[in-house]
């Protein structure tokens, strides 16, 4: 007789565990770092061709884990033949719990309780594995520690002279069909009867299945993942345990059921009186240097760097949603097709904030070209861009998106947007008829449309289309130290019913006419303090994703610190969702504006759009070319002249006393 | 006798010239349109040797405009010989202001009306010139006519038969010496008397020098740009009609002066008597093509790239001052070196905005490497920068910025700074050491250090140097949708005795400690809405250029709007200068706020810092490997005591009533 050895397991995760173990992480657990089921495959051990000696060597069957581990759908499925395992999976929040000796050695006890406390129920967990990890997920390295805790035999489980011996083939091929009929695909199972006529039975039956039969003829054969010939694998330990503790048996014969025709068998003896104590367990997977250690997977030199990228992107978003913000919808965020018009300071600082909050799918719209003066304060370009005459500036932005970030849909146009008072000559209609057509199909695309152009007058034709297609406009406008950035109300078609809220143009009672001959060279710059930009451009993108995030969309009512307080439950998870922000840099001051729609508003009353839907183009061209036609449309010019009868009674004093006259 | 014809003058603006009319109009002009007296010089037409044909050809000699132009200090001089001319400058603001003819008209009409009315004076006018420009100063293209009146003579001059002859050398000479003599550089003078005992007098002086002298005698000598055998050049045409109109002359000689030996003499007659209307002026300067229209010098395509971008970024800063903010110093703002302290989110986005101020002077410090999800909340990294393991930030930044803008000094530094709390193990000392001795020289190096780190502690260590050292600290930090950015205040060695403002510490009763290890994947990553850090790094950059306009600088008080109303003269011109910004992106609000200096904070209290004085390093090695070594100074850890002391005699009460408790 000699002591029993057994050979101990090995863990195997491929690189897709360590993905599915990402998104588990990222989506599900978040910051929960509770013990959650898992599951892997045990493979029995193979014998595989030896190149250098001929013949054949044998190889360890080690523990699976795999894409499907956490219960996640998965193409992967455990290779053939191979047994299920249950385990218990927990993740660290920190590197630190993770190396820390005292967590592990309770999740260990408590794995091992738990297997001791199944031996009483009718179902005991005689395969239960432990995986331990902590995954830094910016950089794609996992740390690991696997173990099949096992029972510690007292006093020490013995075999047979001459240990373990090959097994009859026919004997393996009867206990093979025998464990496919029971079909558990568990570990192990109880063989019984003479060759030929031999019958199974599940280990929680020994008691019954072995009543009567001569200790010599009872086989207990499991899927062995040793390759050692003198010692079976690791899990068998807890089979044998359960037997002698549970079922009262003193010796059995094993049957190590391996590939080919490796399979071994021998009879072991299970001296007790078992003592009274609790038994300890062992079973913690020892590193590559055979020390008692975690493991490191680190993935990152084998990831494709794009799809790297990708993940990275949507970490710093996920992890908003894990502590702060459980309610936030990014997805709908991201799936928000934004059309930048405008790709100078306000457009290239927009664009990159939207990048910020996942947003893949970005359009520009610029004629001009990259100057020199650009690239200080338009981040998507630098000073080669300007050379020989400059790129066009929509072109290079979006092709700087794709370099910040692969993965990114940025389209170019560089076409101007026609304005009104701006007249098209004859020799230009057609020209101009298809920049119109191409604004409107663009709009049509998006989901969110951006005013960022440096004039008044170029945000009409946007603001036109977009009413009539009820799209989300946001506006964004630089003065010297002060902006204004808003959302357009809904337009005349807006769903809800309540106060409609006002366009660019709703506070004006003359219409957009030409401001860009001439101008000054201030002028036709944006002169502006370079931190005003920034300041409204990231407000801007907010704005927009506070919109994408309430419940009411477009239609979501101009919201102040106060209407917020009455029903915050009713809004967007990001605060308050304003009409229009006036910043005043000087004062370090913001105003939340509400205003109203104007019935006879140049941009978006009904009026406006109406006649935009019944004569399209046609009313366009009359717009861009005739000054007076807009203000003729709305009434304006009526109230015009009404408002200078009125004055018409007054005399006005000259010389009077007030000096601030 | 045949009628006298005049060669029409060219002009030939230097490179250098465009130059000078660049800096004229951004920081003298701006908007003024008002005519500007300028320099000009004229040119003796020349011989050249004709390589085709052997011989020499004449070429003309053209009105030359230069560097110094406009009286500003200049390395060019007018060539040798050539004659100086004063004229009339003025620079349209609008393209459409300058084409107009109705302007250019009247311009001319009111020069050549001040040439007349100066034949009524001591000190005729007979070589002024007029230019127009519009300068395109954002693509370097400037379109310009030049003029010099002349007037219409009627009836026509005529020259004697034979036309003009070759003038003896012997008079050229003579004549040459008595213009030299009479030294005033005009373009014309009066000669007489016999060969070898001429004398000379300035044109003004006809009727007195010409008394008595035949007719056939009177020669006016003149240096003559036209090189036409038979024409003189165009500026002697207002010598002879004032001759003419004011002395009477009804005909003289004329002694063409030209280089070499080329000069020409004739006979001329001026017809009388003059008409008694105005006469009217011609001398618009035709274009390349022949026609009378303005000519135009694009300047991009040959100027030196780099220095193009240069100017163009200080094209909008100075746009700044010219109509909205006169007072607006913008060297001092350039002349500030900033040091970045992280050169992450925060980092990038100051640098830009930096940049953006026309700050040539930035140097980043950060340890860390370009990570994946870097580039998309980062705007000074690409996704390329990530590979590999990615690129240091620090000089991946820098490098960035030289792409942005080539004339930058962006210098780049990579260690780790050493916090309260991380203790040094012994092995470590002399690298720390070295660290902060290279912090020390750094801050010293610099005028204004940005804390931009992502922990709390990192920032102790330059609070400390920068406090004092008396640095601007501008000291940012972002929460999930809030942001904090102050200044510290001056340090315990403050200037003006008033109140001093706090530092980033000077709220805490604990002194800073690890707080790095053992934090969550959203502790790692800053978890923050995207559009948190360009708002706040924009608003550190305007608080620091705001704070440098302050005509106290660092020692300015906190201000707050009603502070501001009071004395808005003595504050900076950008508005109020506060000493905290808490911004809170959920509300879209900014709040204004003073933190006093706390005689026992931990950062920038005086113990503190005469500490720090006194044993340099060794007290700083304290502070990182001893917790506790901070709060004893300070006395903080007295008050910990006194507080708990206090607390004893309280007995908390269970189960109370107050459920808010």
């Amino acid at each position: 007789m000699a002591p029993l050895q057994f050979q101990p397991l090995s863990s195997q995760p491929t690189p897709s565990f360590w993905s599915a173990l990402n998104s588990l992480k990222l989506d599900k657990l978040k910051l929960d770092d509770s013990e959650q089921p898992m599951e892997a495959w045990l493979e029995e051990s193979r014998e595989i061709h030896d190149r250098e000696k001929g013949g054949t060597i044998g190889v360890s069957g080690s523990v699976g884990l795999g894409s499907g581990a956490f219960g996640q759908e998965s193409g992967e499925r455990p290779p053939a033949g191979s047994v299920e395992l249950k385990g218990v999976f927990k993740n660290y929040n920190t590197i630190e719990e993770f190396k820390a000796t005292e967590t592990k050695k309770e999740i260990f006890n408590s794995v091992a309780d738990s297997i001791l406390a199944s031996f009483e129920t009718n179902a005991p967990q005689l395969d239960t594995f432990l995986l331990v990890t902590f995954a830094d997920l910016k950089k794609y390295i996992y740390h690991y520690w696997f173990a099949f805790p096992a029972v510690v035999s007292k006093p020490a489980w013995e075999i047979e002279e001459g240990g373990l011996v090959a097994a009859e083939d026919q004997l393996v091929a009867e206990a093979r069909k025998l464990a496919d009929d029971l079909s558990n695909r568990s570990g192990a199972l109880l063989v019984r009867g003479p060759a030929g006529q031999r019958t199974a039975a599940p280990v929680k039956d020994a008691t019954a299945f072995f009543e009567g039969v001569p200790s010599s003829e009872r086989i207990v054969a499991f899927h062995d993942p040793s390759h050692l010939p003198d010692a079976p694998g690791w899990p068998v330990r807890n089979v044998l345990f359960y037997l002698a503790s549970k079922h009262g048996l003193s010796d059995v014969t094993i049957l190590c059921l391996r590939s080919g025709s490796s399979s071994r068998i021998g009879r072991v003896s299970l001296p007790g009186p078992l003592s009274a104590e609790k038994p300890t367990f062992v079973g913690w997977e020892r590193n590559k240097i055979g020390k008692l250690g975690s493991r490191v997977a680190d993935l990152g030199p084998m990831m494709d760097p794009a799809r790297l990228a990708d993940q990275a992107v949507d970490l710093n978003l996920k992890l908003m949603r894990w502590r702060i913000m459980p309610s936030l919808q990014l997805e709908k965020v991201a799936a928000t097709k934004c059309l930048l018009l405008g790709a100078g300071t306000l457009g290239c600082y927009v664009a990159r904030a939207l990048m910020g909050w996942g947003i893949r799918n970005i359009t520009f719209v610029d004629s001009a070209k990259v100057s020199y003066s650009n690239p200080v304060r338009q981040p998507l370009f630098d000073f080669e861009d300007c050379l020989d005459g400059g790129k066009p500036k929509a072109q290079c932005a979006a092709d700087r998106l794709k370099k910040i970030f692969p993965g990114v849909n940025a389209q170019a146009h560089a076409f101007t947007i026609p304005m009104p008072g701006h007249p098209v000559p004859s020799t230009g209609t057609e020209a101009t008829k298809a920049d119109v057509a191409k604004l409107e199909s663009l709009i049509a695309e998006h989901d969110a449309v951006f005013l960022l152009m440096d004039s008044r007058e170029s945000r009409w034709l946007p603001t036109v289309i977009g009413a009539s297609l009820g799209k989300i406009i946001i506006n964004a406008a630089l003065g010297y130290d002060s902006y204004l950035v808003m959302r357009h109300g809904a337009g005349p078609d807006q769903q809800d019913g309540g106060k409609r809220l006002g366009c660019y143009y709703c506070n004006d009672i003359v219409a957009p006419a030409d401001s860009l001959s001439d101008r000054t060279l201030d002028q036709m710059c944006t002169v502006t303090r370079p931190g005003i930009a920034p300041i409204a451009s990231a407000s801007a993108v907010e704005l927009l994703v506070s919109l994408v995030q309430h419940p009411l969309g477009i239609n979501a009512p101009a919201e102040t610190a106060s209407s917020a307080e009455q029903e915050p439950s009713k809004g967007s998870p990001l605060g308050l969702v304003p009409h229009q922000l006036r910043g005043q840099l000087s004062q370090w001051k913001t105003l939340l504006i509400e205003g109203a729609a104007y019935d006879r508003c140049t941009g978006c009353s009904k009026i406006v759009v109406d006649a935009y839907r019944k004569d399209g183009i046609d009313m366009l061209l009359k717009v861009f070319n005739d000054l007076e036609y807009l203000e003729k449309l709305t009434g304006l010019d009526e109230l015009h002249r009404e408002s200078e009868k009125a004055m018409e009674g007054i005399e006005w004093e000259e010389g009077s006393d007030e000096e601030d006259f």
